[in-house]
């Protein structure tokens, strides 16, 4: 052993016990005839110190030579401080150093490892050993291991198993992109990495596992967008003999776990909305409920006036801003401008003002009158001193710019409470998306996923109306899991797959194994995917995912640390029968 | 919930209570006036009875009609049996059937569902989800996500943190062949998977993180042997600011801890045996200790008459076999047979009776008296009614067939017993391996493990001589796990990649982030890796891993239940810049 106590764990009721030190560097304060050195490890901070009268002239000397981030081991006795820390748990002591050895040296640092540091992102990446150093980082790594830990251990309470599924699987064409891992030993055959243990989930299930769950990687190969991970973990979860209620209780069961146990809230039953609700009161299938501001729409209340802009709009829709009124005419403005820019497109914005007086005083004065507005009012639960914003036009469009208003204004309101936590289910999913550049449907959640059983017959006259048994778990405006009832029931399957647009055969290359399995007795069943990364992040109030995952990728999908990907040998590619056909970037 | 109980929990006290079960129909007996069915889930099995007097017409003719491994939920009341069946824990009940639902239907599997069952083994891997049914696969997955859970618990309350490292991470041409993933966005650049996250974890402890595990998928494109997948599960460790003998204690903790927790096992303190010994006294570094025929080496007492095969042989050695001397004439010809086929090689094989009476019977009477018997009995501790087998020629091969010749007798004799347990700890591993084709030394663990530092100067001169800071882990013959102390000097790290024939520009290439981390202050640090799919068998008292791996492939790598790998479209070809150049296998 190297030490003999931690950094973090000294107290002043240890006062005068020999001890063992290892750690850090942090920083060094040289007065002279005296010197200080923080002592920093993965538990804490311990201040060292030499001087003139008590240290031998060498040790002194050695001292003051050290510089940051040294790593070091020290042997002293423990001494009350005469200045007391109070800020950090071992703030009353510190250790007067009889013996030094430096461990290994260190070349200044390209930023500094303190909890607000110097670096820039690039830089911070590529010394991600270093950033690892900094308390924000470390905290964020530990807090994530508890996380996962604990969901762990409350699955297999609830006799739930866990079981590893292949990671060198099979390539298919549904969903998004796949990482190809060519095979050298079948020359020509690539295996995929898994978007999702999926089918293997399932196959569990036809296997009779009846409770499954596993952590695990899962890999997409899409075009990155902030926040986006090339791999990125999943709580893979799926039960048999179960009804959608089954499945919400018993994640809902583990969620407030979470939450109790990571921090410390009891939250009661989780509200539950439809995906149509969801979509006409918020604009988003993950709406943040933390704060109200629920669309209010006023088609039958404003299209009765010579206002063409809504006479002629499919959808006249608003919402409340809490205390809005109090807004200059700058401000409005600039709320107008925001929802003009081209990113979310909207030709303009109407504002009426809740005065205190009960009054209202509107951008559309000449075409409605008081009574008119205090029925705008009214739908969008508008009070004196509030003021509505009302957004017109086609009904997807204009749900999605009021959506994306909506959270503006409550993230500049300072309604966004990272310390509040409000999850919602949503519910009934539609089980078809229309996907407009391949002219065809394709599945929302995937193509496993039940329909709602009574909805089957409208599969061939109105596909896009029928309903899926299709979930997803929302928190604070994220969507942090989705899961569904699966398809158990071989025809069936093979109606939706139909659907999908796979002919016969491809139906039976791709996913054949799994029709074949439903021949054999395949028990009712569903499941869920929680997405770790981000959950971990919200829980810990942050928006970044990058941060909780210890070696991330840039937005290239590159590791700028150990510099991922690299050119291979040609051996390398002769083995793999590979050749590289490398694009000219015209 | 399709049910309120399972099929394993009903007991006699539970009587006349009124239940539903689901599973699945493991056989159905049909006496004409009376049908029983056994109905299966995870949890166990559970009798059914339907009969002309109490069941329904309906009802008793649905009953007749199912067959076998039909997914069925029935209702009904719990009866006691009149015939019970004590061998199950629910066997003194029988569910009265009310009503029965037949949720899903089977064709005919293609072997039963039945602990001894009747398919093949590639019937068995087409079919994995219905082999998964069979109790003996069900509860090695069970078993071994019990084993994982409790290494899990046990490493988090050492403060070890669970970290994950990416799985996308940089090709490197030490060690055996990587897996490769060509990125689509870096066109021409490829990612590999990860053999082990060894670089990863020390720079987690650059990163002062101080102790790391993961339960991590590896991965490693060699030709497989039985029992080698291309894609295992490594338990990896890290610890910083530790010396070996701390890596020992706190690994023989958890080992002990499996011991006890899952088979009830307390195993005293584990054995240490240097490399040296173990390969002088078993002619192997994995011995298996559960049992005793070391090696007694008879240079000097043999090499003194006219037997000329000892005289001019390297190394002339011995084993007793407890009880031989009941060996007839042909078993031991049979033995002799056994070490000179071509797998193992021996030119021939002495042998000496250790009669009762004291006297002593040799193939080799010719040349050696009593007395020289009785010191080669001595030696190799070989009492009255024992029989001695000896092998000569070169040192080192000698030793391996000796090796193999003592796991062959233990093994007919009886003395591997699966359910007994001898851990040991294997050290001081030398640090170099000469390897023949490449005439060059390898690095037997690998590139970053520290050599004995008093042992450093023998690197120019005798490098086959320098012993590592390196060990294994040994259980009941196999290895479980190795690791060492490793490197955290850049000028050592330097010196050995040198040793191991990197040029300067190589080792900056593959190794130069690890070897700039070594330049920002890294602690003294080392691990361990263990291999849990063998651990997990091993635990279990089998010697395959297969069927503790949900979905292994074949020796050919192949996932024959999903057939993959298998071939790509164009376009996904295109996209990823790739051809393939298929070999004409002539």
């Amino acid at each position: 052993m190297y030490r003999t106590h931690d950094c973090g764990e000294l107290r002043l009721s240890d006062s005068n016990t020999k001890v063992t030190l290892c750690g850090w560097v942090q920083k060094s304060r040289d007065k002279g005839f005296m010197v200080w050195i923080d002592l920093r490890d993965r538990y804490g901070i311990t201040q060292l110190i030499f001087d003139e009268q008590r240290s031998s002239k060498e040790l002194f000397n050695k001292a003051k030579s050290i510089g940051r981030e040294f790593v070091i081991q020290v042997k002293g006795k423990i001494i009350e401080r005469s200045s007391k820390n109070l800020n950090i748990p071992t703030g009353e002591i510190e250790i007067l150093v009889s013996e030094l050895n430096i461990l290994n040296e260190s070349k200044t640092p390209p930023f500094t490892i303190e909890d607000d540091s110097d670096g820039g992102e690039e830089l911070k990446m590529k010394y991600r050993y270093l950033d690892i150093r900094r308390n924000p980082i470390k905290e964020k790594l530990i807090f994530r291991h508890k996380v996962s830990s604990e969901i762990r251990n409350y699955l297999t309470k609830l006799d739930f198993i866990d079981v590893e599924t292949p990671y060198l699987i099979k390539s298919t064409p549904e969903g998004a992109r796949d990482f190809v891992v060519p095979s050298r030993m079948n020359s020509g055959e690539f295996y995929a990495l898994p978007q999702s243990p999926q089918t293997f989930k399932q196959l569990l299930m036809v296997g009779g596992l009846d409770r499954y769950f596993q952590i695990v990687k899962c890999f997409r190969d899409e075009d990155l967008r902030a926040d986006r991970q090339p791999e990125f973990t999943q709580i893979d979860c799926e039960m048999s003999f179960v009804n959608q209620e089954d499945i919400l209780n018993t994640f809902e069961g583990l969620t407030k776990h979470l939450l109790k146990t990571i921090k410390g809230l009891d939250i009661d039953k989780f509200p539950r909305i439809t995906y149509d609700e969801a979509i006409s009161k918020y604009g988003s299938d993950k709406p943040d409920i933390r704060f109200g501001m629920e669309f209010g729409e006023l088609n039958s209340v404003s299209q009765h006036k010579d206002f063409n802009v809504f006479n002629s709009a499919e959808l006249v829709v608003g919402i409340s801003v809490p205390g809005g009124n109090t807004f200059t005419r700058k401000e409005i403005d600039k709320y107008v401008d925001w929802v003009k820019r081209p990113q979310i497109g909207a030709l303009g914005m109407i504002y009426v003002r809740c005065n205190e007086d009960g009054t209202f005083k509107s951008s559309v004065d000449k075409f409605y009158d008081q009574k008119d507005l205090g029925n705008w009012a009214k739908i969008t639960n508008a009070n004196k001193g509030d003021l509505i914003f009302i957004l017109s036009g086609d009904k997807n469009k204009v749900r999605t710019q009021l959506s994306a208003l909506r959270l503006e204004l409550a993230e500049n309101l300072n309604l966004r409470n990272p310390e509040e936590f409000a999850p919602l289910w949503v519910t009934d999913f539609p089980l078809l998306e229309w996907d407009e550049e391949s002219k065809k449907f394709h599945a929302m959640h995937h193509p496993f996923t039940s329909p709602k059983l009574d909805q089957i017959d409208l599969l061939e006259s109105k596909p896009e109306e029928v309903k899926a048994n299709a979930y997803d778990l929302v928190l604070n405006g994220n969507e942090i899991g989705g899961g569904s009832i699966r398809i158990h029931d071989k025809n069936i399957q093979s109606l939706m797959l139909k659907h999908l647009g796979f002919s016969d055969e491809q139906a039976k290359e791709q996913f054949g194994f799994l029709m074949n399995a439903f021949e054999y007795g395949a028990p009712p069943h569903g499941g869920i995917a929680l997405g770790l990364d981000r959950l971990v992040a919200i829980l810990d109030g942050q928006e970044s995912i990058k941060d909780y995952i210890a070696f991330p990728k840039n937005n290239s999908g590159k590791d700028v640390m150990i510099n991922a990907p690299s050119k291979l040998g040609d051996d390398q590619l002769d083995e793999l029968s590979l050749g590289l056909r490398i694009k000219s970037h015209e």
